[in-house]
Order: structure tokens, then sequence, then C-alpha cells
């Protein structure tokens, strides 16, 4: 049959947990799995991830998960689904090499095959031949995929962006690109987070050159971070303290592991007599010293947010340091980010950021790098992927100015099925799709009740009203009792508490036992304290009474 | 004594709260008295407000509040600050037209007398006289202060940016500032909050160039957010509007009363037959409408994400509806405002928001302005305010740049006591002053282990273990009961609170009673309950047990 179905699981209308199924009638490949942060009323929640319950059910047809790079995004909820599915995974090396480290992690690197994506290397799924092509982005070794599949050829960018002089191995491979468009694509599956931004996005090279001017003139020690994954960041800065005969040392747990994978599989080579450990440079004179560390985002734990704070046991800022914050911040991330700028220049350190140096760019495709893989592509139809809404609804726009007709031009959303069959695409239905929160572990049934409670605890707190009764006569065994959690007392507030307690006596007492039933009493005790303190204080923690009937 | 002091209680090293003092051995003023949004872990807090408890303990000195302009990070606070102080407050006309709602709000109209200031017409309190001048930002009517002062002449600029062209009402007042400069300014405290933005701040009128451009071609309804209080934008929706024969509706109680207000004191003069309310104008074909709505910050109540979410009861998005996003995001409200958007799009509004057009622009000056300020003026000092640190750090470099040796620049943080004596400036000394939180009312002794049990509330919820005793032989009287609000109680977890009672049993019966006491018990159950939920889960709610004893 001439068909083949697209349902994206996760990484259209918002970005991250990027997840795609690619589906024919007799196969089924996985694109991608990984992880977002929660958004901002999901208290507690430490990710989310793809709801694969569509994919569990055909287990049978399942023949491969794809991976197109190594970021969290897109490999970080392999652990918490492989489990279940068991499947091979198919990733480039790098990726490959960050895979198994979690895989190991998580006890599962004996039962999950493991195999390595290669540009130009076909691997067939039965009747899904997959056809990786280089592309660059923020991480090394990145892959595109073509899949030729009974319904047609679909192109997935991965995350891609056109850099004409990357620092390491070889751009975007255009003749593969140009050669998938002459032997023709039905669908180009193309990341559009960055549709926003005019141009082109600049090479990762000009940050090297920003380094360069900051590192020749340095005083003292440079201090540079940035994301952990973006080892051609880290390997500029390694060559730019190289010129100027500066040793580096990476600091944060994250960031060192990212190094070594990278270094282990050649992916970063940095020059001879340069990369030490912190220890073995430490005691160096400062204008000879860089560190390349964790917290580009903030991040409470990271080496930079521990220096910023004064608080990390072994670097402290000193005069004529400069910080380097090669990085911009991940949305939501922003207050974070400018608190530890804050921070820094209050201990005494130069702190060079995005706004007033090119010392990050993006390692998405801007409007004009996005025309001109469509250029390239021919496509027949155009599916905007890793993209809020808004990216999709622009990238429409740019996609009819490259000739597209807007209905050509089909804005997936989580779980939407596109069919594509004898040539035309459209979507034909939904599967059912809930998210996955993981606190600690995934939440198989998550309860929506649990995030408003937290919610309404975070707000003004609980109090706790604790009465024991006798059970035969409703009598009060002993004063009623309240104990409150995150709830602001006012100044001089025992006269509230007592208040409080004399309230809840006078409740029980004043319906006769006999009609008394104990929800009755929880609830009227919840009415009559939840309205008594809102009056007193204008706030409303949760009333919470614990009635015992001994 | 020819000196004076400098004490800034909000707005230097954190934007928002804006408050300074200016002391003299005789006199005291108070500048500003806003509040600011708290930080992202102050859960369940409405605002921080400056701590005044300096001023109020010299009273006696204190001659006036004097304000700069009218948005709520200046005279915010002023409600819970004046009905302790009971002084008058001196603004300019549109500001004192805001703060006149606020105090009959707070029934403090009566007692707190609110007295006019205007450019150019000098105010004496003692021993200081204040000189207001115009000053162009994104509220009408805003005025900086020259403060002829025994110890020198200091100008606060308050917010300012140099708009040529500005949409009503002359610009910033260079005279002034030039014959200011002339006759000697000892210290200028100068807005810098934009001090990372190279150039110049476009002035108001471009983005009125957008509105036109937009109207010109609009299909159907406009629908343009702002913030509340920027009626120059506001006054050019309408004149554009009133251009393309278009009828304007404002939308949104804040807007409705900014609006309201301006209008009646002439900051705002909407052409004849434009302004309407919305039930007058909803019935028109939507190529004659306009409507200017509040939340444009994403704010979940506002008119405008009430319309993306599809909740507002009269407004729905139609084909061909475009709506504009004329603010940039608060830092914090990225996110939100980015789901507005989203949401707007997935209805099928056409959005416009700043990534895209020049819809907004900044109320304050960039770098050439701010040097071209510190030019005019020829300070002997500067003292960067309304600005977070690293603004200062900033605008000490920039202030270099003008010829001012780095130690004339004196980086005022919160509480510091400056003290300008002859000439010279320094810091003296420090206030004590801690950070006042409005949660419903303001809290007077706020306690810093509330904010951490919100913050651990609202991560993992909390468990309350419910255990009856009997007081003589800590025999259990019932079965202990367990209850969780905001805990993730995991698929099959019956068991789980099953395995937890049986814990509690168990630990109560380990220990012979006659050496247990209450306080023993309580911590025990806790350790154990604790210890256990986080095997079993990874969750660490807050576990409260209640213990009983009857």
């Amino acid at each position: 049959m001439d068909r083949v179905w697209v349902i994206p699981l996760g990484g259209v209308g918002e970005i991250g947990k990027n997840c795609l199924v690619v589906e024919t009638d007799a196969d089924m490949v996985l694109i991608d799995a990984g992880w977002k942060f929660p958004e901002e009323e999901m208290l507690g929640i430490d990710l989310v991830i793809p709801d694969i319950s569509y994919v569990s059910e055909r287990r049978a047809k399942l023949r491969a998960i794809l991976i197109t790079h190594g970021h969290e995004d897109h490999i970080g909820a392999l652990p918490f689904i492989v489990r279940d599915l068991k499947v091979p995974i198919y990733a480039p090396r790098l990726a490959a090499g960050l895979i198994e480290v979690k895989l190991r992690e998580h006890h599962l690197a004996e039962t999950v095959p493991l195999a390595i994506l290669e540009p130009g290397r076909r691997v067939t799924f039965g009747s899904i031949t997959v056809e990786p092509f280089r592309v660059v982005h923020s991480i090394p070794d990145c892959l595109g995929l073509a899949l030729h599949t009974p319904g047609g050829t679909l192109v997935h960018t991965g995350d891609f962006k056109f850099d004409q002089t990357p620092v390491y191995g070889p751009p975007t491979d255009f003749a593969a690109l140009a050669d998938l468009g002459a032997r023709g694509v039905l669908a180009l599956l193309s990341d559009c987070t960055r549709v926003e931004r005019p141009g082109y996005t600049p090479s990762e090279r000009v940050v090297g050159e920003t380094f360069d001017a900051i590192m020749r003139e340095a005083p003292g020690r440079v201090i540079i971070t940035t994301f952990a994954s973006n080892i051609h960041r880290i390997q500029q800065a390694i060559d730019v303290a190289a010129r100027y005969r500066r040793k580096v040392a990476v600091v944060g747990r994250s960031m060192e592991s990212y190094v070594s994978i990278a270094h282990d599989l050649g992916f970063l080579v940095p020059p001879p007599d340069t990369l030490y450990r912190f220890e073995e440079i430490r005691h160096l004179p400062p204008d000879q010293v860089v560190l390349v560390t964790t917290g580009s985002q903030g991040e409470p734990t990271s080496v930079l947010s521990r220096i910023a704070t004064n608080d990390h046991r072994w670097i402290k800022i000193q005069p004529n340091d400069i910080v380097i914050i090669s990085a911009s911040p991940i949305p939501g991330n922003e207050e974070t980010v400018a608190r530890t700028i804050d921070n820094l220049f209050r201990l005494g350190a130069n702190v060079i950021y995005d706004a007033l140096a090119t010392v990050h760019v993006s390692g998405h495709a801007s409007r004009e790098e996005l025309k001109l893989l469509i250029t390239l592509l021919r496509p027949q139809y155009c599916l905007p992927i890793h993209c809020e809404y808004r990216h999709m609804v622009l990238y429409r726009h740019l996609a009819q100015e490259c000739g597209l007709p807007p209905e050509r031009v089909i804005l997936p959303e989580i779980g939407d099925i596109i069919e594509f069959r004898q040539g035309e695409g459209r979507k034909i239905g939904r599967i059912p799709v809930s998210a996955v929160l993981v606190d600690g572990l995934p939440l198989a049934d998550f309860d929506e009740v649990v995030l408003r409670d937290r919610q309404h605890l975070s707000r003004d707190g609980i109090v706790v009203v604790v009465v024991a009764l006798e059970r035969a006569t409703g009598r009060l065994l002993t004063e009623p009792d309240i104990i409150s959690r995150g709830f602001i007392v006012p100044a001089g507030g025992n006269g509230l508490l007592e208040q409080a307690r004399s309230l809840v006596r006078e409740t029980l007492r004043r319906v006769p036992w006999a009609e008394v039933e104990y929800g009755y009493a929880v609830q009227k005790i919840k009415e009559v304290i939840g309205e008594y303190l809102y009056r007193e204080t204008r706030q409303r923690p949760m009333v919470l009474p614990v009635v015992t009937e001994v």
C-alpha cells in the first residue's frame, strides 16, 4: 500500500520532548525521545516525557528508535520508554555514547541494543529505509534523516543550521539534500524554532573570534560557561586558550562527563598541553588559566551559580576575573541567569554576556536557511516540527513565500495522525495522548488534583485542625489543636489561633452530636476556619480538619 | 551644615519598588514609593514594598513624599506606607489622579494631603528646594527632580528617555538640564536600566507608524494590547484608528480606569467620534473596529488572556483578526506571554509581536542618551538608580567614558548611607533594611520558614500522619490515619499507604511507652515515614505527624 503515517508525540506546538512516529502498514519507527522541562504551574514535577502508549500497543510493528542527535530534548526520555519497548536504538556516534551512559545508569545496557547511524549509510527496517545525512547544530555529530517509505520520501531535519564554516567536521550536506530533492521529496519535516529571526544564523566560529578578542586582553582568569553539551564551543575555548598559552580546566559534573565522552570518541580534540584537571592548574598565575564551567542557565547547583554566590569550595572570584556567559537563557530561566550575572558583578568580576557581545550563537536555522532548505528539497508538503505553535504559523507563511500552497503546509499537533496516501497528505484523525510527568519516577496515572493542591499549598500554606472526639457522645476529648505550615500568622497571632480554636469548639458544640456525623464535622470546621482566617489575614490557606473519633 | 545624605530604600541593585531618602540635618523627603513583583521563590507573596522603618523613626523630619510619575513601581506602595507616615504627597498631575484613586480605595483620601508638582515650579521643604523638570517616559506627565540642598544640588532623573518627537506634550527639557548643569550639579541620580543597549531608544512615534502600516491593510478587527498605563500608546492606537475610520473600544478594568483618568485630566485626547464603549461598537463590521485591551504580560485574568483561551464572554477570535502585542515581556513573564501568543495563533488570529515588527519601544534611555545627560549636567558624582546590579557596573564604565573618575560613580545599594559633605561624596554606613512582603496584608515580621515550607509543600506536597494514643499507656486508640495533599500516590498506591500505616504502628510498638514522650514519637514517625516514602516514590513530601494523647 503506498501510504505512510506521521504521528508526532511531542516537539510540535511545544518545544521539547521531541518524539515522532513514522508508520507504514507493516512497520514503525520512532524518531527521537526527549524530555522537556515542566510548565511553571507543574509544581514539583521534574520532567515531562512523551506518552508512548500508542507505540506500546503496536510494539510488534516497532523496528527501531532513531536518534538525530544527543541533546536531552531528543534522548532524555529513552531510559523511561525503552524499559517497556525493548527495541534497538540507532543513533549517531556521540549520541550513542551519551545514551550508553544513560542506559547503564538505568541498568538497561544489557537489554537494549544500541547501533550506530552514520551519514550516507542506509539502514532498512522492513518497508522503511533510512538514509541519514549530515547536519550542523550546537552539539557535534547531528543527523537529518531521509525515510524512504511506500508512501514516499520523508525528510526529517533533526535540529539544524547551515553553518558554512563549522568548528569541527563537515558542514550540513548540501549535496545530499540536493540529491534528495532531485529524487523527489514527499514531505519535509523541518526544525523551525528560529523562524522569527530574519537572515542567517551566524557561524559558530564567530564566538571563537569573541573569545579571542577577550582572551587576548584579559588580565586575569577567564571563566567561560556554556551548555555542557556544546562541545564545539568548548573546543573553541580550548583552542583560543592554547593560542594565548593558557591552561584549561573543565569544571562541573555534567560538563566533565560530556567532555570525557566527546574526547574519547574524537569529537573534542584539545591541543597538547592545554586541558588539565582543575587541581592541576589552580595554582597557576590567573592570566594563564581558563575555566570552562556549567551554569549557563543559572541552575542553582551548577558551578557558576555556586561561584556567583561565593559558595564554591575552590573557585572564588578574584579581581580581574572575566566571566563569559556563552549561552542565552532558555525561556523560563531569564531571571536566574540575570541574578547570576548580578551576583558575579557584585563579587567584582567583569561579566560578558549576550547583551554586550557575540558570546553565543544559536544552533538553529533562521528564515533564509529555512527557505534555502525548502528550495533544495522542493518537497510536496512541509510539516514544521521542533517548535511552539506560533512558529508553525510563521513557518506556513514562510513556506508560502517559497511557493507552497498553504494547504501543503500541515501544522502537526501532538497526537495528530497525518496520512500520506498516493502522494496526498492530510490529517485523518487523532490518537489519545496525555502528558506523562516524571516526579522522581514516571507517573502512570497522573491526578490533576495533586497539582492543584500543590498550587494551593504554595500560595498560602496549610492549616491542620486536630480534633479528638468521643465517638459515643461527640464530646471533645482534648483541646482542638491547630498546626500550620507555610501559613503566615500575623504578628501577635497567638490571639488568631486561640480564636480559631474556640471557633472549632463552638462549631462542634452548636449542633447536637446525634445529628452530626464525621463528614459534616469536617466540612463545617473547614468552612468556619477558612472564612475566619481569610477575614483576619486575607490569606486562604488549605484547611485540613483531622477528626479522630475514639 | 553643608551636607546631605542619600539613602536608597529600593530601586537599586534590583528593579522595582523605587524609593529613596534625601536627608539634610533638618529635613527629609522621600522620592517615590513603589512595589515590585515578588521573586520566583517567594511563593504566595503578592508584592514586595520598601522597608521604611528608618523614615518612620525620623517622622518628625519628613516633609513630603515626592513622586516622579504614575507607574506602579513608583507609587504602588503609597497606600501601605502613608497610613503610618501621614505626610503630604507631591506628584505630577496624572500621577496625582492615580494616587487619589488608591488613597480612596484604602480610605486614606481624607487624611493624606495630595499636592501637584509642576515642571519649573519650585517647592521648598525647609532646607530642601525641589525644582521639577519635564522628562519623557512611557506614561504621560513624568518629572525629573533637582533637589537644592545645603550639601549641593542633586538631580534625580525619574524614569526617562530623550524622545525628540514625543506623542504628547513637550520633549525632555534640555534647556532646564543645561541650565542645571551651568549652575552646578553635585550628583546625578540616573535611571540606567537600559545601559546595555547601544545608541538611542527610538521615539514612541515609530510604534504609531507600525500601527498605521498594519491598520491600513487589516481586513478585519485589530486588537491591540499594551500596558494599561501607556496612554501615549493608546493615544496613537486611537489616532491611527480614526485615520482609517475605525471605532475604538478600550476593554479591561485597569486600562479603562487609566484611560478614564487620563481623559479627565486631558492627557488622552481622542479625536471626535472614535472612542466608544465596547457594547456600542461590537456589532460594527470587523474592519471598522479596534479593541485596545489589557493582557500584554499574559496575566491570566486579563482580557487578552481570556480571549486567547477562548474564555472571554463577548470577544471571540474571528478569521482575519489581527492581534498586536504592543509591549515586551517584563522579566519573568516571557513564558506566559509566549503562551498567549501561541493560543491566539491557534484560534486563527494573526499575531504581531515584538520579534516580528516594531510594535513596542522602551521608555528608558539607551547608552547615548545616558551619556548625553551626563554631558548636559556635568555632575561631580553619578549614582545609577532604577536598575539591577549589573546595570550599575555598566553605568560606571559608561560614566568613565564620559570622563568621570570611577570613584566618582557611587554604586548605591539598598540601605547604603551616601553622604555628600563639602562637595565630597562617599558611603559612610548602612541602615538595617529588610524585605517587606505583602501577602494580602503587609507582613510586619516575616518568617523565612514560611517561604521554605511553601517551597517544600509545592514540590512534593504533605502527608499528615494521624495517631491517637492513650496517655497513660501509649496504646493506639485507633488505626493510624494517613492523609495526603499534593503528594502523588503511585498507581496501586493503596499498598503504599497500608504499608506506611503498619510502619507507624510498628514504630510506636517498638519502644516501650515509659521511655517514649510526645516529641520523640513525632520525630520518629517523621523519620520512618519520610524515609519509607522516599524509598518507594522518590518524593520527599513534608511529613506532619499529628499525635493526640487522650
